[in-house]
């Protein structure tokens, strides 16, 4: 492999004020990185040479000022000149951070779109910063379709080491999930999650579906939705080759998974598999944004302001989600 | 403390084809339970000696036939006489095994009704074995109010070591639940909480309630009963002077529960709990049923057909539920 088909990545550096700036800096000195993908780190130069001393890294890229002049073959630094990092203190949310973050992110979602880049990774961003930049700011994926222009069929799924979790509802109300559980969403969330499994590198993942009800619905006792709508989907999804199984009641469906019987689980609702990643660790993993014409992946945890400017931030979820990133971005082209 | 002033526990033995008579029989020869209890062990006499066998333990107690001959200061044995092991597989779930664990239950529940004991034990049911005996069969908590001829405002509560969890709604399909959640059932359930973990010896509990919905609602974002129904009965708690914090995030309150910042966490529909119990080890622990007008313990486990006969189940949890039931029995005499 030469060194111009390593996939080309996009990292946008995440909010100013905490650990973002810091990670990129590791990101890039990171061999394990380095071997596997080239960087176009998006930002501004001054946050990342101020970056590099703290993570005592050195920055060691060529600098462009325009998109036109990115290429292929090496990593490089987008500066987009829009903050001295004296106008802004660590460990504080502002709306001049959540616009810095968002305009990196916004820029590397476009380049990717554009076929300049083949993925994106962005590091922490701040919500209450990006509330305050943007207005109502509910999750990424809404973000995301109003830059690219599109709303495909997408999901966030967290993968933390070999096991991933993905959901057929997100940001919702409990009260409106229920509804939402239906044979077709279920059964297109299963296709979602074995295409990004395959893409990731998984030949045949084996796919745990967590029902909806306590104990699955214990044959029709605490509702329905299990038999009804969950179980046929898992039966089409297997009819289409696909190796799942489910519904399982969801307060089990965890422990299988854990010990290796599973690659995923996909789950109901939000809380249901976010209770279960949390416990089992899942800051140190990766969520990944499934489903758009190229991944997009950062680290589960946030931008920590306690810990930030110190450069003592664990890259681990960040090289994770980069090394992610580039493997799935390997496999489209 | 002499003999007598001991709490004088029914054990009802669970069902005869899985681990529950060799479980029972363990309970009778361990010596942690001998110091804090005197058991009433209520079966059958053959089943139990067979158990004893199984177990390797010396079935060391006198047996009565009528349940007025039951006297406190020491450990005896209730023979029912309606099971001959003989005549029921190990491993295989059957209406005459569900038969004999309810019947034993019944005594036990009505014997300390009655006053002849202080609290209620019971080895592993087997869910199906359950159905088949008594129809439909959703969980323990029907048949005790159909027992007792009262409807307490009683939870199930989950324990762990020194974590704890009971929950606003249990077994309800998922759909039912947001609507359940109102400020009068969830202070509710807090002062139970508070109560239960009095008795059972913490002096100040500390609780952490979990929010209903997605980042506990997010400000109203995604639902509205975390700041309209959960909070304000959190604060009329609070009023009360019970240590008691929350609505939290529902996927990190387990987090901050198990480093132990709280001894219980309170939560809003059934696998908010399990999910977490479950992956932290819950098949160790205790449930207890509160709110009764005695503690009723069981292990959280189940009646295990796959290892039934052998010998080699752990007394753990059993012995965990014996010594919460007679903590609990002791802070009510």
């Amino acid at each position: 492999m030469t060194d111009d088909t390593k996939p080309f990545l996009a990292l946008a550096v995440g909010d100013p004020a905490g650990i973002g700036p810091e990670l990129a800096a590791k990101l890039i000195a990171d061999p394990e990185v380095a071997a596997m993908a080239d960087l176009l780190v998006i930002g501004d130069a001054r946050v990342m040479c101020r970056a590099a001393e703290i993570a005592g890294t050195a920055l060691d890229l060529p600098v462009i000022n325009r998109a036109e002049d990115a290429a292929r073959g090496r990593s490089q630094m987008l500066d987009l000149g829009h903050l001295d990092p004296d106008a802004l203190p660590v460990g504080v949310a502002s709306a001049e951070g959540g616009r810095f973050a968002l305009e990196n992110f916004r820029t590397a979602l476009l380049l990717t779109q554009q076929g300049v880049t083949d993925a994106v990774c962005f590091t922490p961003f701040n919500k209450a910063a990006m509330k305050m930049a943007a207005g109502r700011y509910d999750d990424e994926m809404g973000f995301i379709n109003s830059v690219l222009g599109i709303e495909p069929v997408a999901s966030e799924f967290n993968v933390l080491e070999n096991l991933w979790n993905a959901r057929v509802t997100s940001h919702v109300p409990l009260s409106a999930v229920a509804e939402l559980i239906t044979r077709e969403r279920v059964l297109r969330s299963i296709k979602l999650t074995h295409d990004n499994l395959r893409s990731s590198g998984f030949t045949r993942p084996r796919i745990a579906v967590a029902g909806l009800n306590p104990h699955a619905g214990d044959g029709g006792n605490f509702g329905h939705e299990d038999d009804r709508e969950i179980r046929p989907a898992v039966e089409d999804a297997q009819a289409q080759q696909i190796d799942v199984e489910g519904p399982f009641s969801p307060d089990t469906v965890f422990v299988r998974a854990t010990k290796g019987a599973y690659d995923a689980v996909l789950t109901m609702y939000h809380d249901q598999g976010q209770i279960a990643m949390k416990l089992i660790g899942f800051d140190r993993g990766v969520t990944l944004l499934g489903g758009y014409p190229f991944p997009i992946c950062t680290p589960a945890h946030g931008s920590a302001y306690d810990i930030a400017g110190r450069g003592v931030a664990s890259l681990g979820a960040s090289r994770a989600a980069a090394l992610l990133a580039a493997r799935m971005a390997s496999a489209r082209t």
